[in-house]
Formats: C-alpha cells, structure tokens, sequence
C-alpha cells in the first residue's frame, strides 16, 4: 500500500479520507432509495476521489448488489488508480438495512444474556447475509457503556458492565472480520463511538459528559480496548463532548489515549457532520476550514462529512497553507488503504450475486429467535405466577402498544435508521399475540386497542375484557427511536400505559407485566400490583415467539439484568457505583415525601445481574487455592458448587464479582470480573470456577491507564457465597489483622447523633 | 502567635488542631443540650488540649452566655499557655442556634434577590446575635452552586450562578469577619464546602461529584476565591469525594488548588467525622491512622473529630514515627492561633451579658421580613390574577403542607440541625395563615387540614371549602431537611400534594400556587390549572408576611429566579449549560410518550433569571462605547436605558449576560457577568451600565486556572438588547467579516434529513 500511496496525488489522498452519503449519489437524493445515480458518482470519483460511500435502508438484497457493482464499477474506472470504494453501513443488530434478513436482539439484549457466543452469531449473521452485497464496511459494534438510562442509545450499548461489553463486542469482532465463510470477502468493523460517548450529563444525546480521566479508563476504555485487541478495524468518534472538549476536536483521546496508550492501528472515521458540528453547534471552531485543521491534527483519519466535498477542499488548502503536513495526510489515507487492502477489497472489489439464498437463511431466523429467548429477563414471579401452562388458560387478553407490533419489538436500526411504519415489517415475523396464539392454540387470545380512533383511552372495555379473561398479558412500550430522536426527559412509564395497567389490575386477574423498549420506565407505581414482570427489552423478530414461550413455559428464562433497573426517575445509579454511594440510605426525608420513606429501601428497583427463572439454582462450597497472592504473577483459583435444585432444566450465568476492600480511589462496592453460563439438568451440580489474576483482576487504572496494584484485601462474591483473600507483594506479617467492617456496609453517624465517649 | 507556638508542646499543638462536639462536654451527652459538665470540659483541656468545641442548638441568649464563660475559664485555666477555645457554630440564616433571634431567608432565596445587601444583613444580624455569647466562629457562609436541584442543600446555595454566588458570598463574609459594633469581638467565617461539594452525580448528599477540572475551575471555584478575596478566614472541606478522590484526602485540593493557585491562607477544617469516614465510607485507607496522615498530608487543619481524641494520639504517633515533620503541625496549629489572634481572642476571650437586648431586636426581624419580601419569585401570573385585592375578596382558602407552618417556612438549620417540631417554633412568627388574615382582615381567611387524623386525603372537604372560596392559597411544600436526611430520588411533587391541588383546581376558583421548600419540586403536571404559581423557597420568618403582602399586592415582588427550575424530574440543566445541549430539541420522540413531545417546548419550566413584577420594564438603546477591544486593559462600557413601564413602583435586577461565541472549550449559552438591582418609580427610566473587562469578563480558565482570552466576538444581552463586540489582541483585518450564525440556535440536520447538494 506505502507504494501505492506513493503513487497518489494529494487530491488522490484527500479523497480516500473521504466519506459520503449514499443520498448524493442515487437518483432522488433521498437517503432510502438505493439507485445509483451513475453520472453523480461518476462525477465525484473523478472530481473528488472520493474513497467511501455509506448508508441506505433495507432494500432487497438483489437490489444491493447492482448498486453496489454499478457503484464500484465506476469507482474502478473513475479513479486513476483502480482504487476501489469501501461501503460503510449501519447494521446494527444483523443485516438491518438488508430486506428479509434476520433481525437479532439488540445489543441491551445479548448482555442480558450474559452469552457472548450470541454476539459472535449476531455478527455471522450480519456477515452472511450482506457482505456479497458490497457491504465491507459494518459500523458496529457498539462498544459505548450502558450506564446512563435516559441516553437514548442505552439499548445500543451492551449494558453498564465494562467486563460484559468487553467480551460481547469481543465476540462480535472476532466473528465479523474473521468470518471465512464469505470468502473471498472480509468484512471490516467499527467500534463506536470513542469514547464516553454514552453518559451525557442530562442524559441527551451528542450532549457533554462529564468524565474524569480515572473513570474513563476504568469503565469506558475496556470494550474499546479489547475489540482494538482483538483486531478491530477502524472506530467511530464520539460526537459529543468530554468535559466540554469536542471528542472530535481532542488529539488526547484521539491520539495520545487511542493512538498511544490503546495502540490502535486503524482508521479513525467521524460521525454525521461532525466537523462542521464543530463550528455550527460547538462552537470550538469559527469556520469549517479551522474545524478541519482541528479534526485532523486530533487525529481523524476519515471525515463522514456527509453531503458536501468541502472537506476536500479545505484539507487540501490546509497542505497547501503548511498547517498540515503532507505526511499528517499520509497516514490517514495510508490507514484507509490498509483497511481496504487487509479485508481484500483490492483483489475482490465487486458483489456477488450467486449466494444470494444466504439471505433470508433460516437457520439465521432460528438462531435470532434463539437469543431473543435468552435475552429477556424475568424481574418478579410471586406465588410462581409464570408459566401460565396452555392448558390452564382458556382465554388471554393482551393489550398495549406492543401487542401486536414488530416495531416494537426491533426499535431503532431495524429495516431504517428510525424503523418503519409497522406495516413494512415482514408478516412471517410474529407479533406477541401472534406468537401467543400458537403458543395457546387452544385459547382465545385476542388483543384491542386501548385507544380508540379518536386517540382516547379505552379504560371500560378493556376493564370489561379484562374481567372475562383468565390472565392479561400488558404489553407495554415504546415505539421505535434512534439517536436524538429519542431524547427524554423523564424515564417514567407515560401516564396512559400507567393508566392501562392499572384497569387491567383492577380486574383481579393474574397480569404478566413486559417492558419493551430500548431502555427501563420507571415503573414503581404499577408494580405491587402486578406479580409478574419481564423486562423484554428490544429482542428483535425473535421476541413474539420468545416472550409467548416465557409465558407458556415453554422456554425456561435464563437472562439476567445487564443494568441496574432505577425505581426513580432521579436516581440513575449503576451496580459499580463506589463505596461512598452505598453507605447512605434513601431516606427521602424531606420534600413531604414521607410515603415513601418507608416503602423503598432502595433507589433500585433490580440489580444488575439479577434474573429469575422457573428452576432454583443454590451456590455452596466456594473455596480458593489460596487466602493469598504474593506476586503479580501468582494466581488463585476459586471453585464453586452450582447445584440446580428445582425441577427443570435451565442455564444459568454464574456471575464472580470482586470488591478491593481499600484503595487509594474510592472503589466499586463491586465489579464483575468473570462469568460463564452453562446448562443445568434439572438436579445437576456443577463446579465452576474462576482463575484471580492480579494484574487483570485486582488492578484498577489511574488516569493515564498505569495500573495500580495495591496491597490489601478482596472479597469474592458468587451467588449467595463470599471470600476474602490477599494480596500482598511486600512482607506480610503473621499478625497483621484483617480489617473488620470493611465489607459490610457501614452506616455513618448521621449528625446528632452520639456514639462515641470522648476519651 | 510564633512565639506562643514555639513555646508549646507537640501534644499542646495538636491540641489545636482539635475540635469536639457539645455533646462530649455537656451533662447529657446529648447535642441540644447547652450545659456545660465542667469536669469533663476540663478533663479534655488538660488531658488533651482541645482548642476548639462547637455545635448546640438554639437555647436563650443568657444561657449561651453562661455556658460559653463557663468553658473559656475552663479553657484558659486548664491550658498551660492559657489559649482561648475558639467556638464553632452552624449559624446558617441569621444566629439560628440562639432562642428569640431573626431567621433569615436561606441563601437560595438571598440569590432570588439578586441584593447582596441582604447578604450583608443577614451577616450583621448573626454577628450582632450571636457574638456576644462566645460564637466566635460561624459556619457560613456555603459558597457550593447549586447546580443540581436533587441535592438536599441545594438551599444552602445562592443558586446556580457563580457570579451571584461570588458577590453573595463575598458581601456576607465582609460583613461577617468586620463588623465593628460587635466590637471587641470579632467573628471568623467558614467558606463551606471546599470545593464540588454541591453536584454529585446521584443527587445524594456526601456522594461523588464528576467534575473535571477546568469545569471546576470555571463554575466551582469563583464564589470561594471571592470569599478569599474579601479576607475569609476559614474554610470546611467537602466531605464528598471528586472524581473518586474523597476530598480531605486530597492534596491537589486542599494544597495545590486552595493554598497554591487561590492564595488561602486560613484554616481548613474538617466537616463532621470525615477523616474517620475514609476508612469507614469512602475506605481509601485501611485503618484511621493512615487516614489521619493522607488527611493532614492532603492539608486538612484542624479535625471535626468530633466524638474523640483518637486524633490526638494518632497525630502524636505519626509524627513520633517521622510520618508528619513537626514543621506540617507548626504548619496547621500556627494556622489555628493565627485565627484566635486575628479576632481578638486573646485579648477578649469572655463573652458577655451587657449587651443581650440586641438579642431579638425587633429592627433585625424587620430586616429579614425585607429580605424575605425580595427573595420570592412570582413565576406565573395569567390575566393580573395576582395581586388579589382584600377588597374584593371575602373569603380566602390556604390549604396545604405549609398554610400554618413556620417550619416550613424556615426549613433545616432552623433552632436545630433538622428544624424542630412545630410547635416549638415563636408564636410570634407569622404562619402564612397569618399573616394572610393580617392582609385580608376584611375576608374569612380559613384554612384546614387536608389529611385527616388517620392520615386520609380530606379531598372531598377540600373541594366544599374551594366553593365556597373567592380563591385558594395552595401552600405546598417540604418539611426540613439538612443535609443526607433530606435526600431524595425524585423531585415529583408528592402524590399528595398533587391531588390537593386538582382537587382546588377542580373547583373553578383562582388558585394561587406556592411552592415552598428547598428544591423545585416538578409541578409539571398541575401548572396548566393554576394562572399564579409563586417560587418562594425558604423565606424564613419574615416569609408568611412577605407572600401574604405579595398576594395582596401591598408589596410588589421582585425575585429572579437564581436557577433553573426544572420541568421533568429527568433533565435538571444550568442556565449556562453548553452550546452543544442548547442546539437540541427536547423530542421526546420515543418512549411511546408521544404526549410529551407536542406539549413540553422545554423541559425547563423557567429558566434562570426570570421573575415577574406588578408592573412592567422596558429595556432600550443599548449601545457600547467601542465594538472592538484592542487589549487586556483596554474596557468597553455597556449602557441599557431601562423604564418601569407601568403605573407602580417596584424594584428590577438588571442581569447582564455574555456569550462567548466560540471557544477552545465548547462555551456556555451564556454567563452572567454582572448584575444591579434598582428601585424604579413608576414612569422613571434610568441608564444602567456595565464595563466590560476583558480578563475579567471574556476569559475563561483552564483546567490549572490559567485564563484563556481568546481572540473573538462575544455577544452581550440585557433584558431584551443584543449588541455584539470583538476582542482581538492581534491585527484586525479590515475585511474580517462576523462570522454568522454563530449566536443564533442552530439545529443540527438529522440523521436523514438532505440539505446540501454534494458539490
């Protein structure tokens, strides 16, 4: 590539450092129609160089492919040099812009399942059924963290744990650019959006995040870090700001952090418009020129710009100008180059269109359904409500916005950026009451709507439906939304849906609870009524079949939280919160509150980690090698017992969590540093273990990524058992004490009152 | 004082840097409780020659007398050296610990004033109240922003600006520290809480703040440094941690920042227990040994142990071991004497009976009933509802929380820590019922309970009632809080409260909503049936008084509101958020909330700043004396001709606003940058002017504090008035044009959206 490069003019470069949308190149300028437009590529190739195309909706896959060889024929001709286009597009959870593909749970939704071998089929789906589609380009995965539930890009995220997205989008990487059964293909992945994109302040998207330099490498860097390790192509750029710097301004995250510490060798792109967001709504910048000077001397080596070639222009004054090095240029556009030579676009530039029966495979169909049922969570089960066996029911009335919509159940990037209208999603998909209909083919289950034409609630006749029923399935929710357009204000479960669960309570009939949607309603007002919820998600086409089996039984659940569900709209707190957090109580004291005082014990709703299913699993004999490490290259194993004690078979994911007693930062009360999920016959025990490493396992980093390694205590937790070692790597003396009351939690002298006598 | 040093022993020094709690040397054990158990009062001062004691709770002048000479001859006659014990106490609005004394409106409602000579006021009526008995060392004033509305002491803020806060602060640590009638005494003050105390990120008091450090260079440090400026003598360190950091644990705080950058030179003192919390809650050390050294290490004084005197020996221990020089305790003990010298100690450590009629002088109440009267916010006033002329109104109905509470009134920090039991409150003090009868004596002014003895909703009671009412006063709000006890984890109005106010709505009649308490409760949901809604927070004594003459009309409100009040419990911003989060609408497009996203422009309710008056004022003419400023030194007058338009007197805060248009470090919509408050005949225009000082006004710091004045147009804003300027220090090219659309919203095009042709 260095002598292809060589070759290259400076206009050449630029254009390889260039990406725009497909809207500028189809015959309507319209970002959904995939028709190319030939004369306007053609232009643009030859005028501009362009390197990169992007974008479209889910057209069918033959379409694709003429656009996709039309395009790359003119790319081919056009470019002096036989360069051949990369084509960038956001499949987000499978082939979402592919018509008839198979559409997975989002991202929330395999962390649920705390089964990376999820993420690795999710990525193999998305690789069979669009990469002979010229499709090299996969903007996904999202590596951001879960951890703020307003950000409309929760469902995105795997979740709030780094470990858990770590070993997702891992998987997920592995498997989209390692893929051989698309060969002669490869396809190149993005891991998105570096970094701390995903905790705003106000929770709004593109918004600023406040994140000192500490928490950003011991929470955000780990997903990133780990896809870069195993081999991640390119990453997308946050496009919002860290404590108030432009991400895509900062040549400390984008060069010194990524570059330098991360090691990453690969092609930084921007998102949508974000360099002259840098002038037009950041105001870091006076005019795009400045901007652009400023992106790439941050670090960015491809600009999404997307409509205009102005960036060309502007780069190629800024070289002209001196203020950017011929060489500054050459490194991007070398990285682009690399990218499209590593994934063998030189050698196999156009699609093909011979195994287009890939598409629509139902073998993929059947492993998306597959995780849709591990990826729900089972919240509340009193008195054993769930399963409702078929033969019990006679009649089942369900009801809400999600009832019969696949909208819903898929959320954004599903077929559009915002979804469709939910006439455009395939019939062969089952809605939940389609789905529940085949689960009780023996039963009525019918559904109505709980607005009528005119837009009001239709409290009595669901009231009166829910009084002939044998069991209500609620089926709340929300309608699709991708990035900004799913911006709120307050997480609570809208009035109208509160209002229809209350009625359906009202009947006195047993009600099942879902939350789907792509981030958790505050739903405390609604739940002492309800003895069963599940919280759904967004599980994609496979959720009808998965959530109807739930109820049935037909599928044992087996998802656990991969976020702490809040039970307030202003308390939005994560399970790795520090020590200081968990030593006060809610006390809602004041505000004349006093209802709830007493009520809630916690701001919690669940936990992190926490997931019912209709087996029992116990947890016994936890035992370690050792009670101390000496050195940092010591290792200590800890072997538990999992039993699973109920009557049917399941799985189970065994989560190990370690809390450093004491560091120089204030720890995480705990952190999730191993987990694996097994089947369990009914009655089978199994031991499970985890090996402590202490450079990975016990380590935290300071601000500039060194790990600190302190002596001192740990405990281990694993289901119901807990242990506490050593580490040490100094002398230890055989009387030094262990520290009581470090692990418990402790509550601190609130003013007045008096404990202590003075001397 | 270095003599006097020089001549002690370590264990005397130590002694210094010592402070216990009323509690270890009374005869109870029990805070309230001001009587003096000598034997263990002189046990402590012999034994472990404790410089310093505080706290109690408000108990007649004499009695503080007596208690206080009774420990200083303890004091002076048990120390070998005979040094004064310097007393610290929490007099927070006005001397709140002494019976009969004026309670002022908390700072929240002093930046509502925008008058920092009601700061002033409120300074010289603690001091005049309290000096006297021996308080030598008040608590005040708090210098935290209140940044987010969910932390409990959110009310002990001047609001959200910095400015308002600086000048506040400033004016009443002035008046505080050199109030000469209080001669010979002289009272030390405590900036509290150094520093970022006031935005954790969970709301919850005492938890982790996420502040970078240029954000707190910014926003967190002015109000400290002003109060430093203005001669502050002490300081109280955050007892929350930054960024993980505990802050008495940090000596980037407590040394580099405070001492290095700001210049202090005083006393930092510790806040409640905090060192032992670092092993207990925060568990950044193992054992309160090593806390006690990463404590003084960081910088930390003096300890608020402030049960016992382990401190002692632990600091004796460490500097036996060579872990602190005995240079570090000549260091924070000479700190300590420094202060005792500095106010006269010495010579006049007595306190003294002679002067208690100053206790309870009717002229300070008056004071402070004045104060109260400027600290309200009429926020809404559809159709003139308000004033309510007593001619026309025959009867007069005030339900809620607050209708016959002074406690509610008065919030926290009031006779004691949490407030007291209503009753215990003066008789004297009007309740809002009160003074509303005061106001009306020609109306039937009834009030009632709107819960009935079992605890139920009186609703049905309350909608008779309404009927029969010319209007309703719905006095809503919170019972004291202070500090974790008052944490909350929704800022919702209660339940409650809500049905109380539909059910007044319901009614037809004129409701007059205030909100009384000590954050912005969200009253999204009932503000559309209510035309008046008053923000009155915690007025203090003087507030029934001051909200029945608002009603009434015999006083014209003139309150801005010193932050912004939040309309979704989700989204709590600043007024000087930045430009980034500006640019976005709130779309509130998902959740399936589609009701919000039509209603809700903003998910602010009122933004800072904002206030209504009986009468109206146009501001006009506003021009500058130059549109370019050519250097550091060189000023650039603003002038704006404001005119009370309408046909009564009244009083307007003139708030000059800057924005920075761009900036290296995306920059705030805008920043308050100075502000006057005025009284306006009605008919009278006066100019009201503003010089622009370059570093003072246009620079921002960087994350060391360095300022950063950066070439560029500014854009300046006064009531209605625009006007924009340039300031360069460089060469100005004649043809630079301004760049455009550089202050206006700009909305970012959307994802899909098509606006620029490709080339």
């Amino acid at each position: 590539m260095q002598q292809l490069l060589a070759q290259m003019t400076l206009e050449e470069k630029i254009g390889q450092m260039t990406q725009l949308n497909i809207s500028v190149i189809n015959t309507t300028g319209v970002q959904k129609d995939v028709v190319l437009d030939s004369a306007k590529a053609a232009a643009l190739v030859r005028e501009f160089h362009i390197g990169s195309f992007l974008n479209g909706e889910a057209v069918p896959a033959a379409q694709w492919v003429r656009y996709s060889a039309a395009l790359q024929r003119i790319a081919l001709r056009e470019s002096r040099l036989r360069v051949p286009i990369i084509y960038g597009i956001d499949h987000m959870h499978g082939a979402s812009y592919v018509a008839g593909t198979a559409i997975f749970p989002h991202n929330i939704n395999l962390g649920a399942s705390f089964n990376p071998e999820l993420a690795r089929q999710t990525a193999r789906a998305t690789v069979l059924e669009s990469a002979d589609l010229g499709h090299h380009w996969v903007f996904a995965p999202v590596l951001d963290l879960g951890v703020n539930a307003y950000w409309p890009r929760f469902y995105e995220t795997y979740g709030e744990d780094p470990l858990v997205a770590s070993r997702m989008g891992a998987a997920f990487v592995k498997e989209l650019q390692n893929n051989t059964e698309i060969a002669p293909y490869k396809v190149a992945g993005s891991g998105k959006h570096f970094i701390g994109y995903s905790d705003p302040r106000n929770g709004w998207d593109r918004t600023n995040a406040l994140i000192p330099d500490q928490r950003l490498q011991e929470l955000f860097r780990p997903p990133f870090q780990a896809a870069i390790d195993a081999g991640l192509k390119s990453i997308m750029i946050n496009s919002g700001e860290i404590n108030g710097e432009p991400v895509h301004a900062s040549k400390a995250v984008l060069t010194d952090l990524l570059r330098g510490q991360m090691g990453f060798k690969g092609v930084a792109v921007t998102d949508w418009e974000d360099i002259i967001r840098l002038v037009r709504i950041q105001k870091v910048a006076a005019n795009e020129k400045e901007a652009t000077w400023m992106a790439i001397d941050a670090g960015v080596d491809m600009a999404m710009t997307p409509y205009t070639t102005t960036f060309c222009r502007l780069v190629k004054e800024l070289v002209q100008e001196g203020r950017l090095t011929q060489a500054r240029i050459d490194l991007s556009a070398g990285r682009v180059l690399q990218m499209k030579d590593e994934i063998g676009l030189f050698e196999n530039p156009m699609p093909r269109a011979d195994r287009l029966s890939r598409v629509g495979d139902p073998a993929l169909r059947a492993q998306a359904v597959a995780a849709a049922r591990e990826s729900v969570v089972l919240l509340k089960n009193d008195n054993n409500t769930l399963p409702l066996a078929p033969t019990r029911v006679k009649r089942l009335l369900v009801v809400g916005p999600s009832a019969d919509s696949r909208a819903n159940l898929s959320g954004g990037w599903t077929l559009a950026w915002q979804g469709r209208p939910e006439e455009a999603y395939p019939k062969d998909v089952p809605t939940l009451v389609e789905a529940l209909r085949q689960e009780y083919p023996n039963a009525r289950v019918e559904t109505m709507p709980y607005r009528n034409a005119a837009g009001k609630l239709t409290l009595a006749s669901i009231s009166a439906a829910a009084k002939q029923a044998d069991a209500i399935v609620l089926a709340l929710g929300e309608r699709p939304y991708t990035e900004g357009l799913g911006n709120t204000s307050d997480l609570t479960l809208p009035d109208d849906q509160q209002q229809l669960t209350l009625a359906a309570q009202a009947s006195g009939k047993p009600t099942i609870l879902l939350m789907i949607g792509g981030r958790p309603g505050i739903i405390r007002n609604v739940t002492a009524g309800t003895k069963t919820i599940i919280w759904a998600g967004l599980p994609g086409y496979g959720g009808g079949t998965a959530l109807a089996e739930i109820i049935s039984g037909k599928t044992n659940p087996s998802g656990k939280l991969p976020f702490t569900y809040p039970q307030f709209a202003g308390h939005i707190s994560n399970y790795h919160h520090d020590n200081n957090e968990n030593s006060l109580d809610l006390s809602d004291f004041g505000a004349g509150f006093e209802q709830r005082g007493a009520k809630y014990k916690s701001s919690m709703l669940t936990e992190f980690g926490e997931g019912l299913s209709y087996t029992t699993y116990s947890y016994a004999s936890l035992t370690l090698s050792d009670s101390l490490l000496r050195s940092k290259s010591a290792k200590l194993r800890a072997t538990v017992r999992v039993t699973n004690t109920g009557a049917r078979a399941g799985q189970e994911a065994v989560l190990w969590f370690l809390t450093d007693e004491v560091g120089r930062i204030t720890r995480p009360v705990r952190m999730l540093k191993h987990f694996e999920k097994q089947a369990f016959a009914a009655g089978q025990s199994r031991d499970m273990s985890f090996e402590i490493d202490p450079l990975r396992d016990l380590s935290y980093p300071d601000g500039q990524g060194r790990p600190q390694l302190e002596d001192g205590w740990y405990t281990l937790r694993v289901g119901s058992q807990t242990a506490r070692f050593r580490y040490t790597a100094g002398p230890v003396a055989s009387t030094t004490p262990a520290p009581t009351g470090a692990t418990g939690a402790v509550r601190p002298a609130s003013r007045p009152a008096e404990a202590v006598a003075p001397h």
